[in-house]
């Protein structure tokens, strides 16, 4: 299995359980990376091309998977 | 690894594309239970007692992740 995925987020206390238990059942043999958009606004740009349209949201492929609603990217813009 | 999931879904054509995908990068050794709600209709009530408000949701413990938005359980009920 040579899968990767791409997980976005922003540090929203909110989703912080609930992205750790995400986390935890996700196979250990995917190449998963974390963006904290927060801290990597320069990132941001990528992920809306990409499809993401709020945080935290998880990306494989070109399927974007929106968890909750956390934050949209706008604000983490304004952040 | 001892961990359980339950992944609820009305097979909603939108989804099952995002859905496999998700399911593809699950750790194997998670017990994951696949729920159909507009199939085992008499599980709505229990998915709802959980909180789980919309489907596609992947709950673990007590924390359920709604994945976008597919349909609300009010819609399933109605199928």
């Amino acid at each position: 299995m040579n899968s990767k995925a791409v997980f976005y987020h922003a540090g929203c206390s909110v989703c912080v359980s609930a992205e750790q238990k995400l986390l935890n059942i996700i196979n250990p043999e995917i190449n998963l990376e974390i963006v904290h958009l927060g801290e990597r606004k320069e990132e941001i740009a990528e992920a809306e091309k990409i499809g993401v349209k709020s945080v935290p949201a998880l990306v494989m492929d070109n399927t974007v998977l929106h968890i909750n609603f956390g934050a949209s990217l706008n604000e983490v813009k304004k952040s």
